[in-house]
């Protein structure tokens, strides 16, 4: 190594937590790709540890998932609902400080609110659930059980989408004018094989939902655009299309955007576009400046005017935002990647649990972390888009309200 | 100079043709940016000269700028319709061989058609007039008179623009998925100065028919993807917007498009994107692969695909098609650029010209250029997209026929 | 998450391993940078725990630090010679498997003697000490004790570095006729704040060693180019500045290399280079083929050649070769940084631990990670250079030998 | 089109100047590169007509090729030296405003000095000649002939290039510290075709000099590094290579520079690097910022530091120094090229030959072209270069002065 950063290595106060936070999971078995990717995230900063788990629909898998783990035998459980109920009764000393959800999707909303009522923090993958009508459950009874519930939008954990949402609240575009927002993915291109489970569950209409390529990434590029630029969406108009022979649900999808302020902007996703990994991307016009930023590159952030040269902000530098800083774990040049974004979720949100834990009021960076309200406006998203889809109406209002 | 290109030098059968030939000009004066383009572009390859022309609207700054360019005085011209007159009844050894209109839209009907019945052949800007019914006369008068007429959609005479085309007929992508084609531009973000004349006549309804970005550049996209897919569009839904306050114009315009094959797209073009020069772009996604070119860079395509690693193709290379290789002047590394691209435009034309005079078939590669029928897709397809922004209709059916 | 990886998650057979590996760490206070590095690298993977530690060089800090990491009371010591007296003593089921040392240079070589003598595994940060002599103590040390040995030349780390490595070793590239490697960073170009710790060691000699620049990421220059092209160095001729007034040791060094297959090579590092982050890179032409890799974008590797489109090979896909696919774990387009890289020297250097303990051979994949012999060779070279930097004859001879 | 460029638009002044000039040419037929270059980049502006040559070694291909561009036949020549001695007794108002010298190396020196001892004005290509000697002849005789005298050394024309020279000249950068200036080709990768005569005259020491890469490209490496930052060389150490067998000249060649004011440098350029295309690229570090630009993309300009976000300018916008937008013909974001950078050296040549015409002082934009004193420094170059790789001499003294 040959560089010094010093000051902005995050984790001070977490370190000093007194103990490591007690972690359970619903999901993330031995053939699960998230539920690693939320462990590494949970874990990435040393400051929480695996205890307890139904990582599998089956409780031999469920066993042997966890044992891959190192979670103790005698809590590592053959249901979600087994470990609900047995996981309530443990004495204070062991009891777990959040449970992570990471089951496809149709269980989000049942897994939830068993641990909701039980007490639990939550953190919850993404879409939040099938119906808005579930995600306002979640939503209330988060509220009304005092539940730090976090829905993991994994990219707004990126230091450059920080600093471009600093930014824009600062006022440095000016008012918006226009929003691009993309997600081209290649990887169902063609018919899922039937050995392929990412692939499987995501293009089943039981376990996915209503909606595929929309649901899966398509409410990524809501949440970030939301993020970034506070815009409320006003009306939109969807085309969406199956291109795969025997598919149930969407794979491609674009969506012309219309919000309050007078901003318009165009939301397009694509599972099937070949050659394409996981390029979301997102560029902000507004009357004085502009931005972009693309995930598979996300040390950097590009800032144009007409009047000056392109600025890029590279992550880990004096010049970024306190927001920035405290999402970077390496100094500028080091790259820093996709699990030290989830990892900031996750931060955030154990952060907000050791407050909660100390009985402070967690600050205003803790705080930043998606909850059950923007889980619930990405399934009012998607629910209206698919709608739109199906509709010869050009504009349909989307009128999401908490 | 340290590279070898050799016989991908082009020109060798026009440098060979036993004159230069006579081009005319009408528009393009002193305060002229595009007519200084086009003089460059026609006489990059050194086989035309300038000897005629009405350069402006005025007959004083028609005369200053005739001699700036060198013109004889005695075919300086006040007026184009003065200039049509005199210029038919030159001697065949001085008559000119092409006219190049290159006045503000309005004119180029008027104009072109003065000089198509006076046998002339002709090159013309974009887009190609004001109404569909005018391009059709073009279209007609061209053909009945056997006129060779070119509109200078520019951006087709990228050399990787014509490797894109080539590997999209050999069905190297397989079907046409997705065609995303964007054209963001800043300069017209603040209500144009009154004295840039590039922005006057372009935001002012008289001069630039009914669509203000659609029609300047959005018509550029059309062509650029018409030519590199050769899909068919079946139907359009149009966002049209005009940002700046007090523009009778749109300046900002977005368009779901869907094609006759099942393929879909997104066409998405601003002159209000704050930041963004001249930024077309173009990503078109198949079953087997996809490519990107974007204008700014234009000497490289990329090729992507689910199996292989991305590949860049560059210009100049042994692996370019024939097409691209006679529209390349130097050595890959040696970047070419606007003009070069530009001048293949005329290269073909010219060519083609070169051949006619001769009695020969121009051959594949020298008839590729945009013609009337071009032209007229693109008046027709600028008239479709306004009437759709300003429709509540979700589709509207093109049904462009020659 | 949108994408599936499925079997290039790597871990399977170290997630099976009974129980978690225990680590002790000499140095990783709560001021060091590198140290926290380590821990995260260990624990990416979930098979490590940190369990001891002599976490800095006065007993209260290593207290405060050990506390923060949540390392037993018990097991945190106040200097190095006292860990490893109690630790050598610890039962069986409590002994550490490997001790990761993370101190400032002067003190790798007594702190790996100590544990080595002791039978204790070691990871220790590079360069690997001061003197040649040293190095082949610690050589002989390890292989007398049978001491598994790693030294975190982590640049090695990344998948790509090891899909070029396989690449040239498969011949792909012809015989290599040039090499170039560079290493600017701007982080040292004003004289250190005296409250900088990291510039501070780095840039006195009684801690960092006869070396400034070229030691500290020089070295990883070397190991670079001899990881991924193999070529042995036969003689070099080098240009070594010190610009920051005051400053005793080198900040910028330039050497022109020559090896003995007739390659030759230029390697040029600076810590003055202003506006430079961590701009490692290396390019390769061989006699066929040439790479280029760059630390700062790591998960692209580009292949020329004369004949064909430039290659951009990415990392997670199913044309990487084993070595690049077991050092993956996120599906490609999902970005892996510093941390994963580091954490993959960690991740082969734990499992060949495991087969240790296991009693079985580790495979080939598991043993490619950097151990004292590639460290001294490492310190060879910093002498070499620094020797030739005051020389006035051209060309030293380099003749390292184990 | 869609952008407006109005005043940055260069050529107001030459266009207005009251005739084309006159250019004679000596080489450049059918089969050559660089002529076709040299007359492209003269007539680029329009103000240019080429009016005699003698274009080949051989008095019918010299015919053939005058023919194709259109040549009187009167006055082409079957010699240079036929061609001096009738040129010089043309009349006034026919006689050549300046002769291009376009042969092989070894033809520069007698050319250029029959040519200066008549009186014309030449622009000739680089490098200038085979020895010192000849240089200094060349200098002295334009100086006593009062010649306007250019040596293409074309990579200075470019504008982001000028604007680079122009921020170092007002101290922007800082104190110089190092430079890397590098030149990788690949194409004399293999011995070159019995036909390929690119390829022939450069590896032939008859016709190319002591140097085959560092004459051909390694000289602009130098006259480009010290246009931009003005250094001066101190002394250097050369690594020179030749690797294809059977070759007479040198192929590679790598050089460790000292400037006089205590800053260092790498050249490093190579003609078997393959895959390497026209790869100029130069990166300058001062105390304050840095800069860097490469040839393949030359419409940008990055500026580096270690406080700001990395700054990209674009050629064409309105923060330009005056220099860089008068090179600049076209709209930020239509990309210019190679021909418009080597258009701008003859557009200052050739402005500086109007304005001697005109009886008037050319403007400092105006002399901003590489002439004969640049291209004896270059030469001087080459040699110290050359004697420096077969020397066992580290450093050897640079001490060129005119």
């Amino acid at each position: 190594m040959g560089d010094a950063l010093g000051s902005s290595v995050s984790g001070a106060a977490q370190e000093r937590f007194p103990r490591k936070l007690r972690m359970g999971m619903v999901g993330g078995g031995r053939d699960a790709f998230i539920g690693a990717v939320h462990r590494r995230a949970a874990m990435l900063d040393g400051g929480v540890e695996l205890v307890a788990g139904a990582f599998s629909s089956t409780p031999e898998k469920s066993r042997a998932s966890g044992l891959d783990l190192y979670v103790p035998e005698d809590r590592i459980y053959g249901s979600w609902e087994e470990m609900a109920e047995a996981e309530s009764q443990m004495p204070e000393d062991q009891r777990l400080d959040f449970v992570s959800v990471v089951t496809p999707n149709h269980l989000h909303h049942p897994v939830s609110m068993a641990f909701i009522e039980k007490g639990f923090n939550v953190a919850c993958d993404k879409p939040l659930c099938h119906t808005v009508e579930q995600a306002m459950e979640i939503v209330n009874g988060a509220r009304d059980n005092d539940i730090i519930y976090a829905v993991t939008y994994n990219y707004t954990g990126y230091p450059m989408v920080k600093q471009a949402k600093a930014m824009v609240d600062a006022g440095e575009l000016g008012e918006i004018r226009k929003v691009i927002v993309e997600y081209p993915q290649g990887w169902l291109a063609l018919p899922a094989d039937s050995d392929n489970k990412q692939a499987a569950w995501r293009t089943d209409p039981a376990r996915s939902g209503i909606a595929g390529c929309i649901g899966d990434i398509g409410s990524h590029c809501e949440n970030l655009l939301s993020y970034i630029t506070g815009l409320e969406l006003e009306s939109l108009c969807a085309h969406i299309t199956t291109f795969v022979p025997g598919r149930e649900l969407d794979d491609d999808g674009d969506v012309l955007l219309r919000f309050t302020n007078g901003a318009k902007g165009i939301l397009t996703t694509s599972q099937v576009s070949v050659g394409e990994e996981n390029n979301l991307r997102i560029r902000v016009w507004g009357t004085k400046k502009a931005l972009a930023w693309t995930q598979e590159n996300p040390n950097y952030l590009h800032i144009l005017s007409n009047e000056d040269p392109e600025q890029v902000y590279k992550r880990g530098n004096g010049y970024n935002v306190a927001a920035a800083a405290a999402a970077t774990r390496l100094p500028t040049g080091h790259p820093e990647g996709y699990f030290e974004a989830f990892g900031n979720i996750y931060k955030n949100f154990t952060d907000a649990i050791r407050a909660k834990l100390a009985g402070v009021e967690a600050d205003e960076i803790v705080r930043d972390f998606p909850g059950p309200v923007e889980g619930a406006r990405g399934v009012a998203f998607i629910h209206k888009v698919i709608e739109s889809g199906q509709s010869d109406v050009k504009w349909l209002p989307f009128d999401f309200q908490v």
